[in-house]
């Protein structure tokens, strides 16, 4: 089955494209966290960002780049948040790679964060953790 | 000035280092989001990942790769979030590009968007704005 995302670009369903390469491909979002909220797109399907082929995810973080500038600067924003989600925990709904770019305004709000406190011991046992992984 | 993070990487001031290599290097962020949060920093100063040379942002790139599947496996996390904040407006703090891992587990709440509604002729009106800047 191909992903919704697949069927955009196959042109099966509508989207509102605002770049197409060979390798990537870049619509809005039709439920976007503010104005201008961009998804580029590898062509190639894989799940999510860490199973994207490196070539593939290189050519997309380019298009980002090169996109980035131009929305945050057509929608007069102030900075812009790009992030991609690993898995539905992570708040992944399709399982197609995208990479948001999110356009932000001082004060929007629309991105929170919650942090945890740790000490410096809980840190030094977590680096050890991933690092006898490594 | 060098930033803190060049300060990290010239061993001047400590941090929870999980992986280094010639240009590229990764620890535990101080303040996590969840147990595990993790931020790749190009060694080469840049400001943020849309003026990082591309070069380094691949490299970068790739070994999110390597460790974001690592550290969920030792968090025993549900899934991760790559982000990378562009802009005090969307929360950056230190200006030298930075990429987050961030584990997430189902249900934490702990990241959350905001969405705006728009209609079709917005979301046109909008690509045509973007198409224009290219």
């Amino acid at each position: 089955m191909p992903s919704i995302f697949s069927k955009i670009i196959a042109r099966e369903i509508p989207a509102h494209i605002v770049f197409e390469d060979d390798h990537t491909i870049a619509f809005l979002d039709i439920n976007p966290v503010n104005p201008g909220h961009t998804l580029v797109v590898p062509k190639q399907e894989s799940k999510n960002a860490l199973e994207t082929n490196l070539e593939d995810l290189n050519r997309a973080m380019h298009v980002v780049q090169t996109l980035a500038p131009i929305i945050v600067k057509a929608v007069a924003a102030d900075g812009c948040t790009i992030t991609t989600n690993v898995g539905e925990a992570s708040g992944q709904t399709v399982f197609h790679t995208h990479i948001h770019i999110i356009p932000r305004f001082t004060g929007d709000g629309h991105i929170s964060w919650k942090h945890e406190s740790v000490s410096q011991e809980q840190l030094q046992t977590m680096a050890e953790k991933i690092k006898a992984q490594l």
